[in-house]
């Protein structure tokens, strides 16, 4: 595909404007396209697909730098990309991007993920959508190694478009040695819940979430987990149809079974 | 199925433990078995499958009325399910019910819904899980219609059990003559974003986030919009597996054009 002028660039994420995630995106997507940064103004982890209800939301433009427009926003990820794509922006992105997360959002990890939310709101718009996750929590994480690996899929999804409805859920481990970029399917698992209990001073019980994630498929070669675990780059092509297809059958079979 | 016990039934919602949804809800399932509900202390709608990690969880245990045990916990309907498996109940409920919405939560409008969220954490948790919603946003809305369709699903679910990793949403027009159960996939559409924009008293232009839903396919018969449209009571087959199956097939035979 040939751009008569070059590519829009939507990007958000969920820990907010001095991730060293995002910088690193917004160096690899400058190179690649006119630039948009819509982030939430504080972290917004664990916040999914949530939007902003109960009180309104202000945008704050922050000064252009070499050409990358920066806006702040007070909700969520998901309400970044809604106030860009309806407000802020002049045209219609090419694609929207998100991360890069701190952290990985494999397998069900999907489910809670703010980056992976936004992710999901651009696809729902129509847009190829990608979210990128680093499986590193720590704030100085290091994203050399996985910056060819975006760029490469950044690349691809422009040139190729994704379908209607389609978003790339994108995890690269932690290291140095990379190995190739895996297509996969997202891996049967769960977090366990281990709840921290605890008193606050006035001895009323409060609790943490807390907890280890299991993969209930191990021996799978072709799930994220697997890759991740291996050292390749996981790429989960995602759809925003929750419909289960082989249920759905089994269900319409038994439909009679349903009636009042 | 016979049960040596009644059937656990554990309950959560987003509209809080005041909601007319909610107290039909418990109406129909105190009949059908044991009941623990867990239920944010506010409203929670539109927080999608969001945890709470920046604050503790605190549950407040109501007193029971007529063995119905209810808990309030200062969090997501998520974290209702979370805390009710992992902590409150002495063992795993046959079933996890949220609702009733008030509010439709077909289509796409699934992945902001904090109904959907909790009940799609029950599958996770490999429960049978169903989200009940009605379509009426009103305070006061009537659900007398829609209980005998929710006792039959329910008792259809827990006599019969879902696929592992499934989870049935289930939309109820808010009309007399209901129709028949129809089982439907989820229907391609969005939310039209109509921004409202405002400017605060200190000249600070704000946004609230409004619109309508706007269905792609107005045509297609199998779709839970389309049932709703023409009075039926929608169950969608949902699961937990986000892997576009089509698209999975088509970018794996270009996995070579993704490597760096």
């Amino acid at each position: 595909m040939k751009y008569k002028e070059k590519p829009l660039i939507l990007i958000t994420n969920d820990d907010g404007i001095k991730a060293g995630g995002l910088v690193a995106l917004v160096e690899v997507a400058k190179r690649i396209g006119d630039v948009v940064v819509v982030v939430p103004n504080e972290s917004y982890s664990a916040m999914s697909h949530a939007i902003t209800v109960k009180h309104p939301l202000y945008v704050k433009e922050i000064k252009q730098k070499k050409g990358v427009a920066l806006y702040k926003v007070n909700g969520t990820p998901v309400d970044c990309i809604k106030l860009a794509i309806n407000k802020l922006l002049d045209r219609t992105p090419d694609v929207v991007v998100s991360g890069i997360n701190h952290g990985s959002n494999s397998s069900v990890s999907i489910h809670y993920s703010g980056t992976m939310g936004a992710a999901r709101e651009g696809a729902i718009n129509g847009i190829p959508s990608v979210g990128f996750s680093l499986l590193s929590h720590s704030y100085d994480a290091d994203f050399t190694y996985a910056k060819p690996y975006i760029k490469k899929i950044l690349k691809h999804v422009i040139s190729n478009g994704l379908p209607i409805g389609t978003y790339l859920n994108v995890n690269i481990p932690d290291i140095k040695g990379l190995k190739d970029v895996k297509v996969c399917r997202q891996a049967r698992g769960k977090w366990v819940e281990e709840l921290i209990e605890r008193e606050d001073p006035r001895n009323r019980k409060y609790y943490w979430l807390t907890g280890y994630f299991k993969n209930f498929e191990p021996e799978a070669t072709d799930t994220d987990e697997w890759a991740l675990e291996h050292g390749f780059v996981s790429v989960v092509p995602c759809t925003i149809d929750t419909t289960d297809c082989k249920y759905y059958k089994e269900l319409k079979d038994k439909e009679d079974e349903l009636q009042v």
